[in-house]
């Protein structure tokens, strides 16, 4: 039968007969993936009556379908999807952009970086993930199947804010090694520590105002800026002493700062971690001019040292200051449980988790405190911190053995990231694109600033170092001599 | 020792010497509940190192923590906190504010309402909470445990945006019995349905933007509207047939509207579900000036009559709608899994529920996956809507019976909420307070407007329906007459 040409905008084609029409819907439903290769496709009775078509027209329909090779019936069981489909065609595997650098936006950038991090056949050394190796995952999902057992149906009920009391006493009493004082009652629990930052942006902030961060700051950051419509003002920021505590006072001198957001221990990318006093000095600062503080502490237990090195909140006399941290760089990222303490700002917070997604998952909190009250998460910090500082210092040592000559290297005392300066002119995006054809992720510093300060930066993560990640620390410095020459 | 006056705002007093400083501390920390009956507190050596502060001065303030009764030390294991310590008194059970009704504003009137439902002495007519028996939790947590063990590592690890895909094939799969032909490609997973329309309102109004609304609404929706500075329209909505098209297109012709949200099938509060021909008019009516439909189908599946209803989206050919649903009203609110197929707005959905926070949980998507692909989620349907189908009725005749005349009372075709005009001059949050020192929670109509319209109307929660919900109801006719003498 010849096809009447069509000209409406619908994916499914209208053609001439109503049983032909259902079996393109099923097909296209098949083709996009919808139905797949052994599903059972809807009974003919149960379609009729979604439809409103009759039994017979489905009927129609699924012989056409038949005669296409897309289902095949069984007896007594229905019509399904073919094991052998012709399949479309699969996706590129890697998004390379035919664009100039100037002209892919730093949101494009993020989101086409991020993409390749779900890229398996990559070796990852972009994004700031922990090494699954390095979680302890099989004793926390047995520690969540064992709490969902012995909390039953509570298991599966809402969680409210401020969340979980199990897992805010559990805050509380390890913030006093970072020299805090928190009471269960301060704490406003969260989906990692992304929300915690972006529900204190929100309860701080008001569309339009600027907010003084760290320059580099971590993508994600900048992100949750843009996307909240803040401006950012990048304040200069020393690769060990954290935030140029001159250049902010000079800042909030010149210009309206509606706050300020650092990620005081182990910044990401820089690895930055100021020294107690200058937290003190910080904090004091910003008090002065009742600027609130959102401080992300999400790496500060992964500390090389000797010591848990404080929080700037630890000084905080005014309620001013936002804490948020999250288990998704020690524990477990997939969990999204993070926590904010958001000092006067409480209710705010707590209202906006509420219009954000209602509350945390509960099962996932309920787990997270029962790990960290059973006493294994002190041992697991342990040998992650061991493990990491071994990383970041083997990964360091090849940079410097592959790179270039004018290469520098950021020596962070803690998290798994290093920031490294490229030499003389070399591009990072064109850098990025270069090695994702040679199988390997990095991360181009570009999306670490929104004006455009890192073009000869990369960020590179430690935490899966081993002979394959060396072996791409070399390839990279090939492909960084190949732009050289 | 006499106690200096201090006149600094911390909560820990300073003292003359270090180790009483020290007490006081971990005092409060027990007193505010960051240590608890039977908890170890820090190890002298440990805190000390923390606290910089000497192993003697340590030690003399866990003697004076000794004396004063709070803790006590334990041969080679350490200090513990005494298992009777004299707790601060509890905390009112319930906030009943003292101000006039004007005074007090949706915005805290709505955490009031929220925190009530935390309370589990109150018989709870009011929020609109699935019954935990009708929740197939323990299969569920048994599937959740599966999978953790089948995933192993990747269980725990990130998974961004669009989200898990096993997921999403389930969630298009099922679409096509709301008339929709979705691919697993258009979907984009989150974390509950509240977050799903907050991402869309994010991807398709700027601050200060119009949003029209069914009147009344959900007042988690009036508060993520004003949570996200966007003024809501609110359109007068028929209990039956939904929002009225006439005053929707006034609207649009007299003032800009830049988008319209809607609770399509068993509205929250009113229970309302418009005829397939009303959904496909109201979506030509706004595509015509190109605004975008965020449609919200949570209770979708709990229809009482013979066939699923459309959606809206089904009538959708310009990319215009997205559509937001979850598993929270029928599988498990706290595993706060929900999705959003966002039509045209699909980038910047994904872009924007990374910057809140990176991805929803993974476990918790792969195992509702599992449930829905399993089959025996319709089956669960099939149950759960002939029991809410069951309760509404029964508690709409228990309001009949109860309430004085003049009382009008919603016939929802699905769902499981009841919204009811009280007569004459009986104000809604004058009941709410009686009937909280009654024991019973219910919601004020106040909160489902930011215009204060709904001043004489409730809504019930049938959820729950038995025995108790049914003495709670004719104790609510007794507070209503006693309003009335």
């Amino acid at each position: 039968m010849p096809k009447p040409a069509t000209s409406q905008p619908t994916p499914i084609p209208s053609r001439a007969t109503k049983y032909e029409q259902v079996a393109d819907t099923i097909a296209h439903l098949i083709e996009t993936g919808t139905y797949r290769p052994g599903d059972r496709i809807p009974s003919v009775r149960k379609l009729s009556a979604q439809q409103h078509v009759s039994v017979t027209t489905i009927l129609q329909a699924y012989v056409v379908l038949e005669n296409r090779g897309l289902v095949e019936a069984r007896p007594q069981s229905g019509y399904y999807v073919r094991a052998h489909i012709p399949r479309p065609a699969p996706e590129p595997e890697i998004s390379t952009p035919q664009s100039d650098p100037a002209q892919v936006s730093v949101r494009e950038l993020t989101m086409m970086v991020l993409h390749d991090t779900s890229n398996p056949d990559l070796v990852q050394l972009g994004t700031a993930v922990p090494n699954p190796s390095l979680l302890p995952t099989a004793k926390l999902n047995r520690i969540l199947s064992a709490v969902a057992r012995e909390t039953g149906v509570k298991s599966a009920e809402y969680d409210f804010p401020p969340g979980c009391e199990a897992l805010r006493v559990q805050v509380a009493q390890r913030a006093v090694a970072a020299g805090c004082h928190l009471s269960p009652a301060d704490v406003v629990t969260t989906s990692g520590c992304i929300e915690a930052v972006q529900l204190s942006l929100r309860a701080v902030c008001r569309p339009g105002d600027t907010v003084a961060i760290e320059s580099p700051s971590y993508f994600g950051m900048l992100q949750a800026l843009e996307a909240l419509n803040l401006r950012a003002l990048e304040i200069p920021t020393h690769p060990r002493d954290g935030i140029s505590l001159q250049a902010l006072r000079f800042a909030i001198e010149h210009t309206p700062v509606h706050a300020c957001l650092v990620n005081s221990n182990f910044h990401n990318p820089l690895g930055s971690c100021p020294p107690d006093d200058l937290k003190k000095e910080l904090v004091a600062l910003l008090a002065r001019d009742e600027i609130p503080l959102i401080e992300n502490d999400v790496s500060g237990e992964i500390y090389f040292g000797e010591h848990r090195p404080a929080v700037a909140r630890a000084y905080d006399r005014k309620g001013l200051v936002l804490l948020c941290s999250s288990f998704s760089k020690d524990l477990a990222p997939g969990y999204r449980v993070g926590w904010v303490a958001p000092g006067k700002f409480k209710s705010a917070v707590e209202w906006l988790k509420f219009t954000s997604n209602i509350g945390t998952a509960t099962l996932a909190q309920y787990a997270i405190a029962e790990f960290l009250a059973d006493g294994g998460y002190d041992h697991h910090l342990r040998r992650i911190r061991r493990a990491y500082a071994r990383h970041v210092t083997l990964m360091s040592q090849a940079v410097m053995r592959a790179f270039p000559d004018g290469t520098r290297v950021t020596r962070p005392q803690g998290g798994y990231v290093l920031w490294i300066q490229l030499p003389g002119a070399i591009d990072s995006l064109q850098l990025y694109r270069l090695s994702l054809r040679a199988g390997i992720a990095i991360t181009p510093g570009y999306i670490f600033s929104a004006t455009d300060r890192y073009r000869h930066f990369i960020r590179l993560n430690a935490a899966f170092w081993g002979e394959r990640e060396e072996r791409a620390v070399q390839r990279l410095g090939q492909l960084i001599a190949s732009f050289r020459a």
